[in-house]
């Protein structure tokens, strides 16, 4: 059965030299003699732009995520406030780069990553040898130590969080209504972090509440359901100019947000909040938008870690003392020429990425690499319905709805995969004529009962 | 916040005489004076029609499902194969009743169910007292007794069966590949149960199989990837006629399934289906389609159960000795007046949902009950592209390209909400030109890992 294709020939032993000489007699497939072969750890927006610029090169690439699918991340919010669905901010590694013959994907997590004996350990035992290596593999939430604060509250890095969150949310509704025998309990959504993912989430759980209690018919008294964004800053939007934050924080507070400036968490329970002050803030969910860290296992085995457990780079990326492994993306410390650091924003990742790519192209031609240039295109943030901020360096601020129409058009413009696009892109045209009779569906209950 | 939508005034103690005089005390929610509370328990095809039935009459609906949405069975197998997304053929019950004000939602599942005391009380403590009740809870997978099929075998009746066949299907898929230093494993699928839902998985997994190998590249030996159909019987749907069974088996065979008749299972282990016969047959994934049985805790609560568990009610779908109790769909043993009872099919589940709902409309009037007859307006099953069978009482079997227009029509036409509808014949006509880009996500280890 399933005729019509064939295992192309495998050329078993056949790695380039440098392999071969570090890793004698190990079992390799699908190698052309010759071609060097790039590990790319981490399939985000840093991997993507990698094998995007190394596959038309002369190298054999092997990407590797524990996920079978890249994800959108500037989308989350949406999936987990039930606007999206899982599948539409997703997309199978695999079906990216199914027609380059000289990409593969492996579904797995590395255990270890051998920089000097070129080679990276899988948690299933199997072993890829490579010429050369990209850590890509993001960053995590950052909770700053705060106690409570990974166990109570939802970060929104990962389509795991968007999941859970939107599960949290639907699920704190629906036991927030008026049952006989049960007192209502009130719905209060605390959104830590003032920042793009704080505002566009708080936005849009306003919207959610809207729609499920004018659409769906949940008893819940309005008055006892509330959105507090908290932000530990004077101001919304710290990365923005002034007149952005004053924007934002009037257009959250006339839609019911409850806005609260230079308000530092110092603890989370299981139904609160504990303001630095003392401040008890009752929480029946708690999203954590504060900022990532990049303390996993991979960049903490990589010597040199820079600021927030980030890999250190040197300006062409690479990381110093190997200079056949780089890091691109959230996970690395990437010189801004100013003496700082590129923040940790999706831009920086593909243009990243885009950069290594190349790099390690010049590097097997055996030409010198050149230092990466971080582009400020441009930042923006979307409130919600016909109000967005954007800011392109140069030119004046944006806003209401002239930017949240700049702000679909590049995310639509950036989603992998034509078929998502235009799903998303119905989705939100849908929904701005007409609430969504949309996908606020319970899942994880579906996962454990029958 | 959240203006513009206030809480209906709460009339407490105001439930019809019958409730109040069973049920002193008893707390209650926006209950019109004098107008009878229906209890409906389950959400699917039978739990829907009743309550679509009851809308319009005068009579206050609470609808309690385990899970906030409706599911589209017929289409999971879809979901299955990744060829559907869970939101595709999931509806929100909210939703669905939206715009009908004597139509309550409650999100929880039944614990004790008290005919006598016309009340039901939920796992959270919530009681729920009722003029009427409805047992609609569906059916669950009938396991028939045989070892290790309800622990190795995946079923296909709920939204969470087809997510994990999903996962389990892809994940195979992606161990399955020849990795350095790890031996290639066979793919190995075998299908139980030739009934509508087995050919149609035996033929969706196929051709997953084949949009795998052909558009990901997965590096796996087509001829180590195999489809086995099991049936018992001596052909394939029992239900209809030889030559749709001739038909079937033909179709499948050539599109390289492994058809199997008079085929029992004796066993299954975590690795092969042993038959009855002795011979081991190898299975990575195993697919249980032999059939359901209605053994949950209430039908098990109600007494008289009928056969496979099933409830067993009186030709106007009344439970006897229980003048305002029914049972409808596949948790209801429905005489079919000729000795036997009807089939478990989504016809039968919609007709007699319908047909409750009007009776106890009926009672409510206080005019005598009609007795429930099946309408058999034919079976269908598809088989994959330009491939189903289709047989309406009276006219010859259609079968091939129109048989599977037939169905894909009917479809969606049963499927719940426009948007769904929309969604799902965008995808099959996007299928059907071209094989998807589409969403081939394994989600289960994105809920564990980060």
């Amino acid at each position: 059965m399933l005729a019509g294709r064939r295992l192309r020939p495998v050329d078993r032993g056949a790695a380039s030299a440098a392999v071969r000489a570090s890793s004698p007699g190990l079992l390799r497939l699908e190698v052309v003699a010759g071609e060097p072969e790039v590990l790319v750890i981490g399939g985000g927006f840093g991997g993507l732009h990698v094998v995007r610029a190394l596959s038309k090169g002369p190298a054999h690439v092997t990407i590797v995520d524990r996920h079978n699918f890249h994800t959108f991340q500037p989308l989350l919010y949406q999936v987990a406030t039930a606007g999206l669905e899982p599948a539409d901010v997703a997309y199978p590694i695999r079906t990216i780069f199914g027609r380059r013959s000289n990409v593969g994907f492996r579904h797995g997590a590395v255990a270890q990553l051998d920089l000097e004996g070129r080679r990276a350990t899988l948690l299933d035992g199997a072993v890829i040898a490579f010429d050369h290596v990209v850590v890509a593999c993001g960053a995590a939430a950052n909770f700053f130590g705060i106690e409570g604060a990974e166990r109570y509250a939802t970060p929104l890095y990962t389509l795991a969080d968007a999941r859970r969150l939107r599960d949290r949310l639907l699920l704190t509704l629906e036991d927030a209504e008026e049952q006989p025998g049960i007192p209502a309990k009130p719905v209060n959504v605390v959104i830590v972090g003032g920042g793009p993912t704080g505002i566009e989430t708080a936005g849009a759980v306003t919207e959610l509440l809207n729609v499920c209690l004018r659409r769906d018919h949940l008893r819940i008294d309005p008055a006892s359901a509330k959105v507090i964004l908290l932000d530990v800053a004077p101001r919304l939007l710290g990365g923005f100019p002034g007149s952005a934050s004053d924007y934002a924080a009037k257009v959250l507070t006339r839609r019911g947000v409850d806005v609260r400036l230079e308000a530092s968490v110092a603890s989370v329970t299981s139904d609160a909040v504990i303001l630095a002050s003392g401040e008890r803030i009752a929480s029946s969910v708690v999203v954590w938008a504060a900022g990532v860290t990049a303390t996993g296992t991979i960049a903490a085995s990589v010597r040199g870690a820079g600021p927030s457990g980030r890999i250190a780079v040197a300006p062409d990326l690479s990381i110093p003392g190997h200079a056949n492994a780089w890091a691109v993306g959230d996970a690395a410390a990437i010189p801004d020429g100013k003496g700082s650091t590129c923040p940790q924003l999706a831009p920086v990742a593909i243009q990243s990425g885009r950069h290594c790519g190349r790099q390690i192209l010049r590097a097997i031609e055996g030409r010198d690499t050149e230092p990466f240039t971080y582009h400020d295109k441009g930042i923006m943030a979307t409130i919600g319905r016909n109000a967005a901020v954007a800011k392109v360096p140069g030119a004046p601020l944006v806003k209401g709805r002239l930017g949240w129409l700049a702000w679909m058009s590049l995310h639509l413009f950036y989603l992998v995969g034509f078929r998502n696009r235009i799903r998303v892109f119905v989705n939100w045209t849908w929904r701005y004529f007409d609430w969504p009779s949309g996908p606020r569906l319970i899942m994880s209950d579906a996962e454990t009962a029958d």
